[in-house]
């Protein structure tokens, strides 16, 4: 490893040299009285005026309408857990940079005193007029459901919370290049998801609304079934979409399996649960920053096509292909609200920005710009 | 008229052209997959949990030592009053470029969806983790003193009501340069404020700290007085301070008195009011957009310097001065509070900036850019 840069190292020292990743900038100049009476007052009372007439108008005539609240309680960081709002700052601030970089949107760090549920909404409702959208981040489950639900219900503007959706449009995008290069359908596959949480959960919906039937999931505890009797209301929603009820756990789960998907933790399943696996098998180890399996290990078990969450290896699952240009897209639209069919379509938008689908290539690299820009148009489309 | 800008049109194109006028951005590069693992995952799991071991380095490894939350709930807009949060937003994004053109301070428009006291406070003392400061703004009065001694009290980083204490400091550091001028001594002048709303009480604290004792200040209902039974609490605990004690209202109250601060409405004085001042007499007339009385009228009664709110007129009473110098003060000092005596520290240095006081000069230029680094030197100066 002794090419592999020290990120950490150099990730304190930018996070020191400038205090934090980014800053606030005008969009037009401030040098004469002419140009602070037209930014401020008197000449900024008569945008208010309009807005005060018709709320709608802040859409257009404020940063509103391109500008979207990155809203986490630091309850589930990275693989760092529950480390609190402030020092989930520095991954919140690098999503809103993402959120620029590749979507040319504007986000906003918000890091909440509470991981309460109902104060988390009642806080977001009322931060909300200075929002046209939200995206949650690392909340944990099963919290992170009812607050979507809650604010979805309470609010019209776009709702994301992008461990769930972010991660399950891009799975499901990577995972029909895949299927695509082994020949096999969506339809016909076993797919076993290890992990029950937010991600996992999501990745199963979306799935299915794919047209995969024939999913197993496991927690800690083992195969979600009807057998079990300590399932929360996630995990017995979800169970009863599936058409597969098995008993047992990770490693029985894996037999004649012909997809594998990790959004649980390093090193649970090796070499002998992929050989359990049909041929040509398809394995997503996305725990972080140590996968399920490492991509050798798992090919020296017979997987045909591995990915990760890693940028070191082939295949990084990455949302930054997915959350940048669905708001870009969603707000040149002026959307109210998000629904699963539009999850689809950035899915597909995803997908086919892979032009041609190999073992080593089924996503397109977090780097490539263009894809934002096709998921934009793609939900653009969508809504003609 | 012919020859001035129509500011409103000017304003409404600009915030339509654009759409608001402030956006994010990057401080570093982000080109290859090492810049997205510096800035995002892997790397950017240590600072995380350098914070999460001490919570104080969000102070220095985020955005958060320099940046503050512009918060309003859109209850006294300018001269518009109650108008909402989302009409709100112009105003609170102009307030945040000018923090960040004057005194290179980040600063997020935060608009609260209630006018509620102690939801306003929950809400600012949850979103708090991702700000180092915390500006109130168009803020009604008596709630907005509750708000701010509520944040105070509960929250260990600087709270800042501009409408009191940036009104405060610019009407006291342009009043000592205006009495030098015409040779009097602020413990010795009758000073009139018209208005007890957030700013008057603020400016009426400020002067008696700078040390003026008579004063005597107006409602709506005339001389706030011993006599009164109607008065909220606000206005019982400035009334005990004062050494003066009057009946009737704003017309009598001029009788010999050598300064009137106008913070109230247009017009509600007139000639005759400023003729029973007394010789040499200094008027602020800074109700908006229409004074309580133009410049030519007052002078014609007789006052010497005029000072008032509007860029169109010598002497102009404006904020801007004050709060972008003050935050990037508090914030090279990393300070978690404010003290009135920091308010004494940035009138001064306002005062100081202007060199040779006169007539039509007792107040720096807004567009002075070397007065918010006067006013940050001296806030660093005091602190040590």
């Amino acid at each position: 490893m002794s090419n592999k840069k020290n990120y950490s190292k150099l990730s304190v020292e930018l996070h020191k040299k400038f205090g934090g990743k980014m800053e606030i900038k005008s969009v037009c100049l401030i040098e004469t009285i002419d140009d602070l009476s037209t930014i401020y007052t008197p000449g900024v009372a008569e945008p208010c005026r309009i807005i005060a007439e018709d709320k709608e108008r802040s859409f257009d005539l404020t940063w509103r309408g391109r500008t979207v609240a990155v809203v986490s309680d630091g309850s589930a960081v990275l693989g760092l857990g529950n480390i609190g709002p402030e020092a989930a700052m520095p991954v919140m601030e690098g999503k809103c940079l993402l959120f620029k970089e590749f979507g040319n949107v504007d986000a906003l760090p918000i890091c909440l005193d509470t991981q309460d549920t109902d104060e988390i909404v009642e806080t977001v409702v009322r931060i909300a007029p200075s929002f046209g959208g939200i995206n949650l981040e690392d909340i944990s489950a099963p919290r992170c459901f009812e607050i979507e639900a809650k604010l979805k219900e309470r609010l019209n503007i776009p709702i994301f919370h992008d461990d769930q959706h972010g991660t399950a449009i891009v799975v499901v995008a990577a995972m029909k290049n895949a299927l695509k290069v082994v020949g096999k359908k969506i339809e016909e596959v076993k797919i076993v998801i290890s992990g029950a949480g937010a991600a996992g959960i999501a990745i199963a919906k979306l799935i299915m609304i794919a047209g995969g039937k024939n999913i197993v999931m496991t927690d800690s505890k083992g195969v979600i079934g009807s057998h079990r009797d300590n399932l929360n209301s996630a995990k017995q929603e979800i169970l009863s979409q599936f058409t597969l009820d098995e008993v047992g756990d990770i490693h029985s789960a894996m037999n004649n399996a012909d997809v594998f998907v990790g959004v649980s933790k390093a090193g649970i399943i090796d070499k002998t649960d992929i050989e359990k696996m049909n041929k040509d098998a398809i394995v997503f180890a996305m725990a972080n920053p140590t996968p399920e399996i490492f991509p050798d290990e798992a090919k020296a078990g017979g997987a045909r096509i591995v990915a990760t969450g890693r940028s070191d290896f082939a295949n990084q699952v990455n949302n930054v292909v997915a959350f940048p240009g669905l708001f870009a897209g969603l707000f040149a639209i002026g959307a109210r609200s998000i629904t699963p069919e539009i999850f689809m379509v950035v899915a597909d938008a995803i997908s086919s920005s892979v032009e041609n689908p190999s073992e080593e290539n089924i996503i397109p690299s977090p780097l490539d710009k263009s894809v934002a820009e096709n998921v934009k148009n793609a939900v653009i489309n969508f809504s003609k």
